[in-house]
């Protein structure tokens, strides 16, 4: 992956030709192995004032003769540019799939990029008012009115993952922070502040997938998808993202193994809150107690669960396209023991990540795997 | 399909949820049935500033827990959904897959459909002011350098087109030209006029795939698709659609059966003459000689392979991400024998779509058969 930043001088397809570089390099493969590229991007039209992303690639890449296409799924569209490339490999339509998930948002001025994100919502909310973050705020006030987390246990989700980034050097944020300086920060929707919220972030991420086993490759255990209501006043449970745990219980079946496996996971915390929610659809924490892993600190780097080691979307950054492919990324170089110790889970076999579109219209969940 | 139109007064999602209904309807499935949804659009960030397309038409179908992703590839957006779920279904990862392409392009204003689309082009050649009414005109005067094909035999393409749409309930233009029309009609980049190139539309278009063989059904043969060069400027030869070539080349492998077997084809001639250069590309023509079969009427509706019979981009119109899937109805339409006699290319066992994006970058050709 590229370093996430806040502006980066690069174009988007030089992003993106450096993730795919590095993921070629990391594989000790050329570029000419590639017979599909699978390129994650939500909005580079709206952003970048660009079509055909996936034509730029390949075609900086030096390839003709392959299968390229773009994939979007708003927020999600790098897991889905994931999922695209694997079933491609694992339908026997690939024998080496390259998936590239980047974003340059920094292109864009703030008025363009709030409406373009506004838009991923249902028509009826939209015309509300209701944004991203006013739904992240209305589900973190009902999620403490419901349970026994308090206002400080959340703060600490961006703690832990700024923790987790100051180590990373792909982090767009290498700061750290504490509980006080969360609840100082600027208010965005209550009782969410500034840094319950990720930024808006400029980078790239790739894998590549191959049919035949590598030396000190991962394997893919599980990539699946589901879409849950558009309308987010449709759920019967403001606290419910279906799509989450439809995907986690897809992925599950798939896997042949459960939630009580995982041994590090990415979890799309685009708001604080989200990171709780999340763990508790996918079977991480029981139903309400998520917040009780981060007070007792089991979400940590050295905790019984890792969430978000890379320092998750607030903190490593969430440039759209390419969060989904990132967090595959993190876990592949936390599976392999690629990673320092500061940096590092420990021994893990089983990984899970989950790439979020909108407030949850979508979500994919991959698993990850190493022989122990 | 939808009535492809200069102006729809419904919105892109209606659009895509019109299609989607119809291709139920004509499969007597209920949208229940469906497990995954690829949308094919090109650029409703910029046009209709909306992102998420895929779920918000999954939630206007009323699905959750599918698959559901948007595909971009420009121009061959359309096809794009169309191979994504075809690979869906025939890799397993699919039991009942939708793809649906629409473009609402009359939502936004020339400018900026005009600065999107020629932001297709590789950065060399935009930055040079090269954009794809240009690079039609620098291909038809090699062409009519390079043969003995004249001017008139290329209006007739677009004649001929016109003609065909003419009887299409779908289409665009409903109204006969004449040789003379054509050469009458406004340059846009020499030798090209206005009538030798595809309007803008709007519409959407839609296809269900299932992997059980349904009563009535067409089969796939193949859905194969190719990158060429980004840059036009890196061919050796002005006239060469490498994509075109290699897409069909992979098709015809997978089908197992060559361009002599194809009854019908739909060719992407977003440009009089890319319906040439294209059947050239396919083996549907000798080199250098396509011209002739549209001097001889073997393209019309009951010549020996007939080409474009429901108008093709010029004339039933080419809303960018409907187009490729529109084509694969109109085969479905002739194959089956839905059409009456004045729309039918009558007795075809073997159907031809092509689908470009750019001048070329890339393109899906996609073989259509029934039992005799």
């Amino acid at each position: 992956m590229t370093e996430f930043a806040s502006a980066d001088d690069r174009s988007l397809v030089d992003l993106l030709l450096t993730a795919a570089e590095r993921a070629l390099s990391d594989a000790e493969r050329d570029a000419s192995a590639v017979d599909s590229v699978h390129v994650g991007n939500m909005a580079a039209e709206a952003f970048n004032e660009r079509s055909g992303l996936a034509n730029a690639l390949t075609g900086s890449l030096g390839l003709t003769g392959v299968t390229a296409r773009r994939i979007e799924n708003t927020s999600a569209s790098g897991a889905s540019a994931v999922q695209s490339a694997f079933e491609a490999v694992a339908g026997g339509h690939s024998a080496c799939a390259l998936a590239v998930g980047g974003e340059k948002m920094s292109s864009a001025d703030t008025a363009t990029a709030t409406e373009i994100i506004s838009r991923i919502t249902h028509d009826r909310e939209y015309e509300q008012g209701v944004t991203l973050p006013s739904f992240g705020g209305l589900a973190a006030a009902a999620y403490l009115d419901a349970t026994d987390a308090d206002r400080r246990d959340l703060a600490q989700v961006s703690v832990k993952n700024h923790a987790n980034a100051f180590e990373n050097d792909y982090a767009q944020f290498r700061k750290q922070i504490d509980v006080d300086d969360v609840l100082d920060s600027p208010a965005v929707a209550a009782p969410l502040r500034l840094y319950d919220c990720c930024p808006t972030s400029d980078g790239a991420a790739a894998v590549l997938f191959t049919a035949e086993p590598a030396a000190d490759a991962v394997t893919v255990a599980a990539c699946e998808s589901a879409t849950g209501t558009h309308a987010v006043a449709d759920r019967t449970d403001p606290l419910e993202i279906e799509s989450v745990r439809l995907a986690g219980e897809y992925a599950y079946d798939t896997a042949g193994f459960g939630p009580e496996a995982i041994d590090v996971a990415c979890i799309h915390d685009a708001f604080s809150i989200l990171e709780w929610l999340e763990m508790e659809e996918l079977g991480l924490a029981p139903a309400g107690e998520a917040w009780r892993l981060t007070r007792e600190g089991q979400t940590t780097l050295n905790g019984t669960l890792p969430v978000n080691p890379g320092g998750g979307l607030k903190a490593r950054g969430h440039p759209l396209g390419a969060t989904g492919v990132s967090q595959i990324v993190e876990l592949v170089w936390q599976l392999r023991g690629d990673l320092p110790d500061e940096r590092a889970v420990g021994e893990a076999e089983h990984g899970l990540a989950v790439n979020v579109a909108g407030f949850g219209n979508n979500a994919v969940c991959t698993l990850l795997e190493v022989d122990a």
